[in-house]
């Protein structure tokens, strides 16, 4: 299971300033000490970007890229946007990436086609409504590869993140036990195999001692990389969850165990 | 995932120096300090006492009752001690256990019976030894399961052990998958719902670091906890193992999640 960092979010005071000024130094200093932390990929979360959305995108592909060679999630629902950052990226990129809302099949789905690069497909529903159960993702992961095929898309460049539910959602747990069927079952489901990934922050969105969130993340971690998870989107700094990954992948390589493992950091697919 | 502990042993100098002297403070002093730390249950690990196996096996169970009411395992493969166990026992029992061993089928199985009582059966061949991967374990479990039956057993009274194999043997890590796809499968294999527990210590038995040899631990008790294991055998002063079982109880729950989880001490079966 790889590491993937979550960190670098407009949404971070520090960064949102850095775009604001086309300042490199802090995008430079998040990025590295990510890097250094165990990440195998760095996903660059720009939001939507409303100004500026091209230079911008622009600005954080290069800046990123200039202190390491690790690939770059774009993570933006502005077209343009992505189509700058694919333009401008020399690491190897994800689109990060669309789902059955029409806007995203028409805008984005297009542009992993036309630039062969891997994207992650969301089990949501066309109005990005999270599917109440397993049965609900696995009908979800059918319509989405048929339309990630329909649009002339190789099925080994397709990464599936089948949406982990906040715990304290109603039945939250449940569709997060789902989670891990989905996780297990899609390739058979699909009858091909397809890379897989989740976005690990949402399992503890809301209010909640952090102590027992930290603790249900590396649970949790747990679970999907025996469930087979090829990624996880996740903080990077959260340093007990990067070594669960560690032991994790230790536990389930079919290299020989050794007690020195190593971090995982190769992304498996073309 | 109930915890059973598996730290009263007679291979613990200081109970079995309490054994030799009949002298219950050190043997309730331990059990009170299991339970307060979580257990469950609790094994009483006495090996073959090859000596004054009857009173002594009474004078553990009597002195382990006098301090809780919570199941006792009996762990031996003496079948007089084990008798003596289940005439003296008015907690809860559970025989730690029986195999397609000859001896075992002979003179342990017939005591469950005999008794109504729960009982663990071993994924282990006729001569003990562990079966090298998934479709070993599978076949041995279904000729168990004969075995069982044949014998007149309640499936309902049946516990599988899938036998952990250290990491450290040579394709130990590769076994420790195939023992989550077993404790998946086994419901299905057997066409019943049968109970699962695994003994956790096997996993890191031999050399290691102790800090990683705990991660590994506690990274593999969630995946077991996923996979749907009914009872981990395992040492309850692990205080981290613990609060990872009782967050994987609250993740995996058909409760509503709550962060004040609380543990599991219920035991399911008959």
């Amino acid at each position: 299971m790889l590491i993937v960092a979550d960190n670098l979010q407009i949404t971070n005071p520090a960064i949102a300033q850095a775009v604001e000024t086309m300042d490199p130094e802090p995008v430079r200093d998040l990025v590295s000490r990510c890097a250094a932390a165990g990440a195998g990929a760095v996903d660059i979360n720009t939001g939507p970007l409303a100004r500026d959305a091209e230079s911008r995108m622009t600005f954080l592909v290069e800046t990123v890229e200039s202190v390491t060679d690790l690939p770059l999630l774009l993570d933006t629902v502005n077209p343009a946007a992505l189509r700058a950052g694919l333009d401008a990226a020399k690491n190897r990129v994800i689109i990060n990436g669309f789902s059955l809302e029409p806007k995203k099949l028409e805008q984005i789905l297009p542009l992993a086609v036309e630039y062969d690069v891997d994207i992650i497909g969301y089990l949501l529903y066309p109005d990005s409504q999270v599917p109440s159960g397993e049965a609900g993702r696995m009908q979800v992961a059918v319509e989405l590869f048929t339309a990630f095929s329909a649009a002339g898309g190789d099925p080994a460049r397709l990464i599936i993140d089948p949406v982990i539910a906040p715990v304290m959602w109603q039945n939250g747990t449940a569709q997060d036990t789902g989670v891990l069927s989905v996780i297990r079952g899609i390739g058979e489901l699909l009858g091909t195999q397809v890379r897989t990934i989740a976005g690990i922050s949402n399992l503890t969105t809301g209010p909640g001692p952090m102590d027992r969130k930290r603790l249900l993340e590396r649970v949790y971690l747990s679970m999907l990389a025996a469930a087979g998870l090829d990624m996880a989107l996740m903080n990077v700094f959260h340093r007990e969850s990067v070594a669960v990954v560690h032991a994790c992948n230790a536990l389930l390589s079919d290299r020989i165990f050794t007690w020195e493992w190593r971090e995982e950091t190769r992304i498996a697919g073309p």
